[in-house]
């Protein structure tokens, strides 16, 4: 992609083309990706949020619900849906796709799917830098989908300002049984499906728990939501503009944040030349040798 | 620490004290870190077996259960419990340690304590040259015990050869709530607390969905335990077993695990100059400028 002013005053009007023109040329590391992130600037008034959630909590139905509330207000809002792909198989994990289909052609709204790669089930390589791009444009806020898989949720919490754990209310001792970490990084819960008949005393359970772990600037607020019915949405969408503003002031935070993306950053351009299909080549032969060293490997590869 | 025919000698018998040394040495990059992973050769005998599942499932005591059992066979046994720390405030999570002094000063019985370290809350950074340093020693069977959070269960997988999530019963529905990802990782399932009045109509649930992924040479058994009562053990270490003869003639999965593990070697060892505090003290004073342009300083960065 060639990059000149116009097109990146374009990509900050909200130029879908463009924009997904961008998203593609730093999903690839086509011709221009570097060019173009050193070009633009982050506008710090979008609000990136993160939620995720195991299948079935209805994080989609949620989207579509805080989108169809955004675009009342006449927001522009892009959505990132990512698709953990398998660990192992490098397949399609879940395929739990994005189901809103009427925002799609919605002019204040961008969706784009992108399927996490790489070995160990993350989000994706690039999502900093697509983030990146899309904080350069127009929108008032990011959300970025994703379930909830080995290391996707933990990357999510360095990458949203706020993240957004979907739950679905079970027995109320289940609260205990609640994957750990995750109270680590919601700044939000969000109780889905809350008319459901154990919803009350999860919700209590749950805010006691969270009040226990209340700091001086933020305790994590508990939110029923029953998305399907459009009920809370109002309510989730305060409790996000209140966190915007907590952590909009926590300098700590943004210096960790901006060092680790710094760091990553630096890893990826000394692994550029590394290549992944002559390291396996190479194993190929020697498995059967019993001889393999992989720290003689590793300090002798160029 | 300085590498010679002895000290590796002296590893290779199991000698407690330098097995300790040794990896003190490479868990801390220490002097001769690297000549003496290049200078061991990892036992192929060696079973390497993972164990996660949420907190309060009963990997400690299961653990314990499965040291009772093995030494009891006159095996040699090394557990190496990870203690994983959360993403932002670098604290102990869960302070889940293991609970097994009774093995503490068993003959055959090496336990080590590790701390997960690092930005996203992963195992260890040297967990995989920590396991080598156990793999070139004279144990039957290397265990890691780790709570499953972020990505440090998706990490395990990649190395253990038998990875084991351990569930507790909840209602039969559950299933389908099981943390997405774990069916990818799991080789075997242990229903702990099998006594549970719900554990029945769970186990079952749970085999029909593991019956449902299996695949032409492996699926996934779902093993009934009672860690605290001995109840289910032997059949547990059956099932280890046979998934070892399984993946010993996986030469695919092998070839998979081994250029991983070059490439995350050579990654470490280019980043190895690249000073993280450095970066942070460069943010601290430039954040308020409003004008950091990450990719910009990660190119400039020597």
């Amino acid at each position: 992609m060639h990059i000149n002013e116009e097109n990146i005053k374009k990509l900050q009007q909200g130029d879908s083309l463009t924009i997904a023109k961008c998203i593609t040329c730093v999903e690839n590391e086509l011709e221009g990706n570097l060019q173009l992130l050193q070009s633009i600037t982050a506008n710090p008034n979008t609000a990136c949020i993160g939620i995720t959630g195991a299948p079935g909590a209805g994080k989609s139905t949620l989207v579509n619900a805080l989108l169809k509330q955004l675009t009342a207000q006449n927001k522009k809002i892009a959505v990132l849906s990512v698709d953990p792909s398998s660990p192992f198989n490098f397949g399609a994990l879940l395929g739990d796709r994005i189901r809103m289909s009427e925002f799609y052609l919605h002019p204040n709204v961008y969706i784009r799917s992108i399927a996490s790669r790489g070995a160990l089930g993350g989000l994706h390589p690039k999502i900093f830098e697509i983030v990146d791009v899309l904080k350069a444009s127009y929108f008032d806020y990011i959300i970025i989908e994703t379930v909830g898989v080995g290391q996707s949720e933990v990357e999510i919490a360095g990458i949203a300002d706020t993240t957004i754990v979907v739950v679905v209310p079970e027995g109320g001792d289940e609260v205990q049984t609640l994957k750990a970490g995750v109270m680590e990084i919601a700044d939000i819960f969000v109780v889905n499906k809350a008319d459901r008949p154990s919803a009350d005393i999860f919700v209590k359970n749950l805010s006691i728990l969270s009040h226990s772990k209340a700091n001086d600037t933020w305790e994590i607020p508990v939110i029923k939501t029953i998305a399907s019915k459009f009920e809370g949405i109002e309510t989730l969408l305060t409790a996000i503009q209140n966190h915007k503003h907590i952590t909009s002031n926590n300098v700590e935070r943004k210096i960790f944040l901006t060092a680790e993306k710094i760091w990553r950053i630096i890893q990826q351009n000394k692994m550029k030349n590394i290549d992944r299909q002559k390291i396996v080549a190479m194993v190929k032969e020697k498995i059967n040798s019993n001889a393999i060293n992989v720290y003689q490997i590793a300090e002798n590869w160029s």
